[in-house]
């Protein structure tokens, strides 16, 4: 999407032996891009969080493994990379099957053809994650320009960042709004700014705001009464996960506005890339929820008067803290599953009729 | 409630002409109390929210009356006085109450009567208060005792300050916590964060640490999916303003909790003194809601790691905020209203079961 008026990717190969990545860090108080040329200075960016968002996360593991063919192409070196940038955010999905998607293509050829494969594969992997979004941005938009069509504007909310930061370009939830904003459907999008780590305030509030959508940051308790007031006509959201019965995990808090969606009879959809459907899990309720540091609910960052970056403390030192990462949203709430291949019903029948092979598949798994 | 072991009220007359309170501006960081010896003094304490609570204010401004009567008994001062007090927050119900029950007393007496007689009437406003509020107290702990029968304990979720710290002594939502954990009943409370201004992580956290209940701060975003997960047995909240017929005005993202308890089959309760009934509103969904000041989203306030006061900024400088400071919870979604006669079913017939009178002398009103 555009970074004032100029299209832009959160990865790309700025060189030869060169990957830039927007430091996500800095923002939303600067735009900083930063220049990696080692599988070393890729696994730091993805631990610090420079970049985040399980399809980034995977594609920029993917081009780290280019980086470390370049340097040395041995089967040592490569299982020394493949170590290397797993070890970074050991419960991402995407950084696994990433990792093991390019290294799989390298193995059988030889160390002198490794480094040009591995670039490929790179590209291809983002390229994908592209393609994906922008089939997700399809379907959406046809939701919002419907909204447009009856009432000359349409009014989303989202919760967290599930937009073009989170993915290499285009982003889950927020892909139909891009695509709707780039066709001139006006579209305004209330987002959550998504305590603890302030991800609506400081990620998709900045990523709208550089793209030229109008958009306004409320605290995620403001939700429920814009939708009980009608200015809320459609709810995206991303997904971490969604089960094979169209359960959804998603950024904790995302359940209430569900609740909130289904009392005001306010659409509730959920973008989910295919790769994000786990088709072994049954059961969401036994899913068990990340619990975080405490430092994220117990501390605020952000930056001074004077511009400086800082912490502050909110909490009483001796008040205990809990710090779920995520909440599941029951698929009873959810209106519809926005996949590449179209929207899904939230239910096992309705997944498995856009994705035949692969529902079928997980059964025949014996479970 | 307790401070370090030692019971404290939010106000108390500290000597001849001299009123103490807690600045709750400097919790939860530090303790401090001031000692105020003008009617404009306490003007200032109420404008800044070193007091703040509908209940604390009044009282407060009640012995705004009687600083000013000491210094001054005419009928000018004390009409001066009556409106730089009434000027420092004009939105608050109870703060127009208790300067005029005390004025009004005050009018018909002799200039040499009024000091005496205006430090009599503050005194009384705010042992009804600690009367109201304690009855409130035994009514909501009999709640409390029959699950920790059950259970062993009871865990009770609350939504930003309607502590002691709101009232003069016990609170409203949170009185039948104090009043069960003062009788041995083993009790936790799991207190939302309350973005925007952070009262729960800053004032109900700590007076909940203060008088050595056990309890966890959350964000806003966590509760939903702690009553999914059966670890709320009951939820607390007080109320800016509740209708005739049980619809509730409070904080907001208390809606959205509402919804959860509902959905989770959690009882939801709301603490209402009898003075927060407005018995001429019917259709909540018209009330007016304050929007806020956006500098309270923009803007995080805390302490740095060093311990000096820092307010950092979260979003992006071009971002629209928008800050409703209250939601309206409809009496469906709630199990009781708690007051100081009992508890109440939220409708129009049971409110008014308890409190015949006053039900009847609105319909007389001619709505």
């Amino acid at each position: 999407m555009n970074v004032d008026g100029k299209p832009t990717r959160t990865i790309w190969v700025a060189g030869d032996g060169v990957v830039a990545i927007i430091d996500q860090t800095a923002l939303p108080h600067a735009f900083v891009v930063r220049e990696l040329r080692t599988a070393a200075e890729i696994a730091r960016a993805i631990a610090t969080m420079q970049v985040r968002g399980a399809p980034l996360i995977g594609a920029t593991a993917a081009y780290g493994l280019w980086l470390a063919m370049r340097a040395d192409a041995s089967d040592a070196a490569l299982a020394e990379a493949h170590a290397l940038l797993l070890a970074t955010r050991p419960t991402a999905v995407n950084l696994r099957w990433a990792l093991d998607t390019v290294a799989g293509r390298l193995r059988g050829l030889a160390p002198a053809a490794r480094a040009a494969a591995a670039r490929a594969a790179a590209d291809a992997i983002a390229d994908e994650d592209v393609a994906i979004n922008r089939a997700i941005g399809t379907h959406a938009r046809a939701l919002i320009e419907e909204i447009a069509r009856q009432k000359g504007r349409a009014q989303v909310l989202t919760h967290c960042n599930a937009g073009w930061l989170a993915t290499v370009d285009w982003g889950t939830a927020l892909a139909g709004v891009y695509a709707a904003h780039d066709a001139g459907v006006p579209v305004h999008v209330w987002v959550d700014e998504t305590r603890p780590r302030n991800q609506g305030a400081a990620l998709t509030a900045w990523e709208l705001g550089a793209h030229g959508i109008p958009h306004t940051v409320i605290v995620d308790n403001a939700g429920g009464h814009l939708m009980q007031r009608r200015q809320v006509d459609l709810a995206f959201v991303g997904t971490d996960r969604t089960t094979a019965a169209g359960d959804v995990v998603n950024k904790i808090g995302t359940y209430l506005k569900a609740l909130a969606a289904r009392d005001c009879g306010v659409p509730f959809y959920v973008a989910a890339p295919s790769p994000s459907i786990d088709w072994t899990i049954d059961d969401a309720e036994r899913i068990p929820i990340e619990e975080r540091s405490p430092d994220e609910v117990t501390t605020v960052a952000g930056t001074t008067a004077a511009g400086d970056s800082a912490r502050v403390r909110v909490t009483p030192a001796g008040s205990a803290v809990c710090n779920p990462g995520f909440d599941v949203t029951p698929a009873r709430l959810v209106t519809g599953i926005i996949t590449e291949r179209g929207i899904a019903e939230a239910s096992r029948e309705g997944l498995a009729r856009l994705f035949p092979k692969r529902a079928a598949a997980a059964k025949g798994d014996g479970r």
